[in-house]
């Protein structure tokens, strides 16, 4: 009997599909065509030498007189960080003009390099790198909530082939982030208690979609997962935003990142994926009731027009399996 | 300077990218390789002469003695037609058994079909089907909500060729549902009308938007239209359900569709698709507030790191100007 689970956090409900379910080696990408990836490219916007490409920096960390990792403005923004916030009502129609961030993180000088195999200092640096962008950006008065993510491969809606990562900061607070802000509130207000602190603390006491936990953070596949392997990456402390994170916290999310991706990368084969931080917008930065952390989403399935007419999904396959799956998945050789 | 509208109906945010904004020919899809699809597969379970390989059809138009238009139960449900309901609370963790109905409606013979490709009395018939279909699943006490959409093209989600769409019926009403409800709730407390009757009366004021008109039915670009070419098709009367469509509305719900997937057809080189009857749940079969329509969603973007992290879109297109084009288009050779 297949069965419907509900996200604690969205209330949105999934069809986790046991009559169709699916093994976890039946995701194992088939790379039949292997390309070789060159560690520079003449064209390429994000390789050394070719700075000019792209607007002035406005971050970088350097190793050895060199930039290892650079924060720059997306050549092609989606808003413009030039002009004033101003909003317009037309009847119903409501209009926001495009005022805000859109910046790119180039994790690594080297073209070929995917986050997986970089070393845990490499990928501290890039969290590092998030969290002093962060704090600039939030400073912005224009701005009410940021967004880190990345897109790794073109089916996660990338076509850079160059190992990076995007911020882009909003003039209202994105309904998703809003969602889990009002679900989370009505919790708060009935238990007093943060639903994503009680949660973590579930799934540690039951142990059966736990993936991997470090010093600082708790790896686990969602009970109501909407995709397969789609992961979520818990602070153990109550943080509500990312900006919180503490030195010794970023060096360990950066070994916990290394893992996970390592996990996904050796046991399914280097798939697609996208990661993002979902963290609380500037204004609720100390929220009792909100609680950061980060979804990697693998992209091995589509979505299609039940997903688009109801908003619920069909995941082929079983969160529990899944995570015994990652758990096994050694990556003692990356 | 990019803007950001708002969908009045959910509320959700759209960035319309201008900076980076293509023009429609840009979403022209290239055939470099044209296949031609046969009439008949021998394989092909929907194909006349192998009804033995689905379950038993629930229904079935002919026309001369063979069928036309065929509704079966999905071989690979994603829910159980068995069993009585039932509800689990452990916890945070609550979860329905999967109880529903999936059903897919072969809608043609011929392999080798589309349906912007079909005449109007063909497509009636589809249009029928859904409605018959819809009163006897909607009887089904264990059912709540009823989706009726189509998979076109495998970045739709489908990986099966001949024409074909799908019903299911959910034992809860969708969050995208619900949330439509809510906010149309809302404004007809405040307002006392239908907030889709009020957009549909401004559009069809405005015209900037609008793709077609026939006596029953308009089509029009969503002002924040969340990505390339999505459009909506709406009754003129006000009805809640889809089940309430009359006979004469189903034929021109037929000739409109027809027509709107021939403009994509032509206009955009058969493009994926998805379409997907967004209807009242059963019990609010006669509500004043809610209104049922068709969205339409060319598939011609893939959803990246920012939209999954936010619901908030890029749409990397002019509303006002994707429905210039569309009206433009001539479908008179179809």
């Amino acid at each position: 009997m297949p069965e419907l689970r509900q996200n604690p956090f969205t209330k949105q409900w999934v069809i986790i599909a046991t009559e169709r379910a699916k093994r976890p080696h039946d995701f194992v990408r088939k790379n039949d065509n292997p390309v070789t990836i060159p560690s520079y490219v003449a064209n390429c916007p994000f390789c050394p030498g070719n700075e000019h490409l792209t607007p002035g920096e406005s971050h970088s960390v350097h190793r050895n007189g060199k930039w290892q990792v650079r924060v720059v403005p997306n050549k092609f923004s989606a808003l413009s960080s030039e002009g004033e916030l101003s909003r317009m009502v037309d009847g119903l129609k409501r209009t926001v003009n495009g005022v805000g961030i859109h910046e790119v993180v180039v994790e690594t000088p080297d073209h070929s390099q995917t986050t997986a195999l970089l070393s845990e200092q490499d990928i501290e640096m890039i969290v590092r790198s998030y969290k002093d962008r962060y704090f600039a950006i939030t400073d912005d008065t224009r701005v009410e909530h940021v967004t880190i993510f990345k897109n790794h491969g073109t089916s996660a809606g990338t076509s850079l082939e160059h190992p990076h990562s995007q911020i882009i900061a909003t003039p209202i607070i994105p309904p998703d982030i809003r969602t889990r802000m009002e679900v989370a509130l009505r919790f708060y207000d009935e238990h007093g208690k943060c639903i994503f602190c009680k949660v973590l603390m579930d799934e540690l006491a039951e142990q059966v979609r736990i993936v991997h936990e470090t010093q600082h953070f708790v790896c686990l596949v969602p009970f109501a997962s909407l995709t397969p392997f789609s992961l979520w990456i818990f602070p153990r402390r109550h943080m509500a935003s990312f900006g919180e994170i503490q030195p010794e916290e970023m060096l360990d999310l950066a070994r916990m990142l290394r893992i996970v991706l390592a996990k996904i990368y050796n046991g399914l084969a280097n798939p697609d994926f996208n990661y993002v931080v979902r963290t609380a917008p500037g204004e609720n930065r100390y929220s009792r009731y909100y609680h950061w952390y980060v979804s990697v989403i693998p992209r091995l399935t589509k979505v299609a027009g039940f997903e688009l007419g109801s908003g619920m999904f069909i995941n082929p396959t079983i969160p529990e399996t899944n995570a015994r799956f990652l758990r096994e998945v050694d990556v003692s050789n990356l």
